[in-house]
């Protein structure tokens, strides 16, 4: 008997860079100066489903688009860079057939509705302490898929 | 011996419309283009203290600063928006000294200090129905003030 425990053997994560020119067309939607998101690569461990899914970002913003410098990365920006790293998550799972609750989506039908069917019901940030906007790293993942006649959650 | 429940007399609502070059003041900060607040006006019920002070704004964002026509309001637009009447509710009562709690700050340590010193630590924001962002309606208010040594929430 061992008291060492064995865990169970995980499949191996993937890293995939997410080609710039994808997240370029992504963002182009945004202002020129609003595209916070520079970088994006793709983690997959898949075994976990839809919870082994996450975007990776690199972020950077030189100068707010909105308002004067604050000193520091603030609400708004946060909700900017949470939306670029969440279309892109969902534009590349949907390119790729990864999310099978989103399956009536094709690419050309997310670029077309990204705007319009794509909406936030609820948002909640917190802030533990100040953040360099300059440079700095988020992720973004799905933790459940609610599928409804005429919505997803 | 009535039935019908005599309710305490409450002093009279007063009502203030905010100077448009205080607003215009205030918002100095934001890019023309990002100034959502186009009018406010102060609610006073003096014996319900600071949750008798609510500032409620005009809005209107004909066209968004930051992204192309998503066809509704949206989170990052609430939080511009927010920020706004959150600026002018809490800038005129320094100005006015209606806040014991801020007496450390006058109206001229605010425009200083406005951007540094005010953090939003938390926000959680939900949306039931689609807004027309063209013109709404929004009303800002503060629930309770804790002081601490060198913050107040």
């Amino acid at each position: 008997m061992t008291s060492i425990l064995e865990l169970p053997e995980r499949e191996a994560l993937s890293l995939t860079d997410i080609d710039a020119s994808f997240v370029k067309t992504v963002l182009t939607p945004y202002r020129e100066s609003c595209r916070y998101l520079k970088k994006a690569y793709f983690q997959q461990q898949e075994d976990l489903g839809i919870q082994g899914m996450l975007m990776n970002g690199e972020f950077s913003i030189p100068e707010s688009c909105y308002i004067d410098d604050t000193g520091h990365f603030n609400a708004v920006e946060y909700n900017i860079c949470y939306n670029q790293i969440a279309y892109v998550h969902l534009g590349y799972c949907i390119k790729n057939g990864l999310i099978p609750e989103l399956g009536d989506y094709d690419p050309d039908l997310f670029f077309e509705k990204q705007l319009s069917n794509f909406l936030i019901a609820n948002l909640n940030s917190g802030f533990q302490s100040l953040i360099n906007a300059k440079r700095f790293y988020g992720t973004f993942g799905i933790h459940t898929v609610k599928k409804r006649p005429a919505v997803c959650f």
